[in-house]
């Protein structure tokens, strides 16, 4: 791998969540919490067949995360880890990785709930959530 | 969001998987298939305390993916569907999301099983799986 991946946003993510502060950190406080996904216009072919999966994965850009650390404090924690054994943002590739729960399709416009991300932040791709894939027990 | 999104590799997935025709495709054969997530020495302090954790998100860039196509035919399909309702690697964005499970931690290395990357892919990220944010039942 030489030299850099360069991405670029497919739409943008519009929630209640305004600042970093307020945007919660918890999964369990974002249940119920509604937002939009608005996919830019030439990619609205990408999103045929997705209304038939009910959660999807949106893969985004962390744009107003702080420098990378490679070691954090955890929300609620004491201790610091290394940022790959946490979910924050401040990361050597500001990349997000957001369950929601998808509640309908309006053309490029996306409807979700569950959502734990700040508003305005680039949409850089969408997966269907697929349990087989995604899900593990043990 | 203006310009565009510069990543770098954080590291490279080493695997049997030599080309894409030989890659699981569905991660039901993929179990049990070994590999190595070799990150580069300047992230070590990363992984702190991801050895906790039994299965990990690997977020790679797909390197030797084709120009991105809006609707795909999925494996084993007859109908095309948007590509982000699918897990197909021709996307807008090359990035690709796999959740492995994490046999142990060598210092910079780590151990996975259920792997279905291409060997040599370049590594963006890797999140812990917590079943909180990243599972759903129904």
């Amino acid at each position: 791998m030489s030299g850099d991946i360069s991405l670029k946003a497919i739409g943008v993510v519009r929630t209640a969540n305004k600042t970093r502060e307020e945007t919660p950190v918890q999964p369990s406080r974002a249940v119920g919490i509604e937002g939009t996904v608005e996919v830019f216009p030439e990619y609205e072919k990408g999103l045929d067949g997705l209304e038939r999966f009910s959660h999807v994965f949106l893969i985004c850009c962390f744009d107003r995360a702080g420098p990378a650390e490679l070691t954090v404090t955890p929300h609620g924690r004491t201790e610091r880890r290394g940022v790959f054994a946490t979910r924050a943002p401040d990361r050597p590739n500001p990349i997000g990785l957001s369950l929601v729960r998808l509640l309908r399709r309006e053309g490029t416009v996306l409807h979700v709930s569950d959502v734990d991300i700040l508003d305005g932040t680039p949409l850089l791709d969408v997966k269907p959530y697929v349990a087989e894939l995604d899900s593990r027990n043990d």
